[in-house]
């Protein structure tokens, strides 16, 4: 019954099954005092927009919170619908994306099916499989020279069997999004093949999280392929990843398939009026992506002068290889013995030897350069 | 695949699956201005204790809006444990108590499982074991006579063949607790036919959202039998159903094998901040017991003043009698058209000829007392 423990391969926490480690954690393993713990694992904004501050608190939400938050978000999906460009009806909220991610598999994933995931990617879409007791059909990506974009032929052959197709784009970890036009020609296919199999096409999600960071978006597939599930964010570029709010976008169709499973009200009342809020306010956040582009690419020339080699990146993370797992671990030890905590991956990991560096604040930035360029490697005896 | 639609049995809104229906769709649907809609039917609180607000304006949360929750809830989890009286690692955090019959679900129900179901009841338990894919096995509970107790006996019979037990006491919608010993006789008799079976026992759920108010918990029975989950909130006597909180309290080894289910941070950080700070500050929660339960009697006693005769309560809620199911619907119906929302229960449920009346201030109580008074029922020509 258990699902296969999850490697979300934080540095510290032996459990087999562990989520990142808190900064108390961090601090009392490796002696830093806890304020100069710093992030670098989690892909969050350095800061929280100035509206969510100034709205919290004025402390008038949507109803008391003493009550249910409305059953049916109508003020956050519609804030929403305005600012994704797409009817309400087209929208599922969810407590963050991860939720969604729960409901399509509750909606989709039979226990003893199939999902297909195009590894490395996002370590959830396994969790989720896996936890639906069904079964991960695992699509290698290709390498670093071909940008880490998925294997569109090996996701459309293992589709065959599948019921749900999970997709990244821009991918995590690996920090770019699938080259234009595979997203459309691998649904295209995956709808050939479903005709003439004679069974329905799999639900194809895609997740978004970095769409607002790398400015674009494949939400318009929606309308030619209904069994498409696009997944947004506001943990990310929007900076509130403490409220949990995500969104599932999809046909109304498909939305009505989902709505079921989608309980009553798991997103909070202060979230649902920050979030809204946030939605509806213009102009803040192309201010706030140019501003983490800007500081994204000097860190990445820091890094570079330091003498690592950060991939290029449409998010707000850093891939940096390190050549072998043993020097990644390395530079991990060294970096956490500082309080700056990075993504590691497990010793199994394709990426072992690699470590994702989420881009902060130029002052925690520059404490991440400075530890760059003072690391020498040691051999090990 | 669907699980069967949930009949929340919301007066409004005729979709086969809906839950309450929003203030702004009671407003729009019988005309009465919004803020003279009055909730009768969520069993919420009438207003969030002072502190929740103090806290949300002064603005400072466990971690910045920016990053996720703590993914271990610690000082959540640390407040309740010391409110409760038990060890941190015998509680699961969740999106209110729902997340935690999910979790629940997820962990111990397997997809053409089964589950016991003692009807009326909660409607979630059905939901969750649905959208398990696994089957409900309903043992009618007793009627008013016997304070519509549960029927240990067939919960027992109906038990041999399920791998969950869903509880309630104080029941929802009936208002009252198992009576004495009853609960713990059960679990011992569910023990001794799994050993007789040679099987594990079920898993029993009991969920305590009303504890509180009725100054009573079985929580002392989960050193004896490892297999109980007790669930509780912040949504009813802490008056908090806004925040999301809610908490499974079992065996550490049982929610050892909850917590690769639970997600690494359903809950906001807002939600962390305040419930803990709810649950450690002392004094406020009796005085807010008292205050209900005066209230709660000075509406049951206004209420049979005015010809309507509602049962005895341990909780923030009457259940009223009207005889037929077509006078529940038309003292309903009257009670809407006034902005006062009741709970009903639709033509197939077994209350379908009651109603279910929440305590909320004094203000909105004599609204309905009122109306109870004025009402005079026409036989339907």
């Amino acid at each position: 019954m258990s699902p296969t423990p999850v490697t979300m391969a934080s540095p510290v926490g032996p459990a087999t099954y562990s989520w990142e480690a808190t900064n108390e954690e961090v601090a009392a393993r490796y002696g830093v005092p806890i304020e100069r713990i710093a992030r670098f694992d989690l892909n969050t904004s350095p800061d929280a927009p100035e509206l969510a501050d100034r709205i919290v608190r004025a402390g008038r939400f949507e109803t008391s919170l003493s009550e249910y938050p409305p059953s049916d978000y109508r003020r956050l999906v519609d804030a929403a619908a305005r600012r994704f460009g797409v009817e309400p009806d087209e929208i599922v909220v969810g407590a963050g994306a991860d939720e969604i991610l729960d409901l399509v598999g509750k909606a989709f994933l039979p226990a003893g099916g199939a999902a297909v995931v195009p590894e490395p990617t996002y370590a959830m879409y396994r969790v989720v499989t896996e936890q639906r007791a069904a079964r991960v059909v695992s699509a290698t990506r290709l390498g670093p020279e071909a940008a880490y974009a998925m294997d569109a032929a090996a996701v459309r052959a293992a589709a065959r069997e599948a019921s749900v197709v999970w997709l990244c784009s821009p991918n995590n970890p690996t920090g770019l999004a699938e080259p234009p036009g595979v997203v459309e020609s691998l649904l295209h296919e995956l709808d050939a093949d479903a005709q003439a199999d004679g069974r329905p096409a799999p639900v194809v999600v895609l997740d978004e999280a970095y769409a607002e960071l790398a400015r674009a978006t494949l939400l318009d597939l929606r309308k030619a392929y209904p069994r498409l599930v696009v997944v947004r964010t506001a943990s990310k570029a929007y900076g509130l990843a403490g409220l949990r709010v995500g969104f599932g976008i999809a046909h109304p169709a498909t939305i009505a398939e989902i709505a079921p499973y989608r309980p009553p009200g798991s997103v909070s009342t202060v979230s649902v009026t920050v979030v809204a809020a946030a939605l509806e306010e213009d102009g803040w956040l192309p201010e706030r992506v140019a501003a983490i582009h800007a500081e994204r690419e000097r860190l990445a020339a820091g890094l570079r002068q330091a003498g690592w080699a950060p991939g290029p990146s449409v998010t707000n993370f850093l891939l940096v290889p390190f050549g072998t797992p043993a020097r990644a671990r390395a530079v991990a030890e060294m970096l956490l013995r500082q309080g700056m905590v990075p993504r590691t991956f497990g010793a199994s990991h394709p990426l072992a030897d690699h470590l994702r560096l989420t881009v902060r604040s130029p002052r925690e930035d520059d404490r991440l350069i400075e530890a760059a360029a003072a690391w020498v490697w040691e051999e090990p005896r």
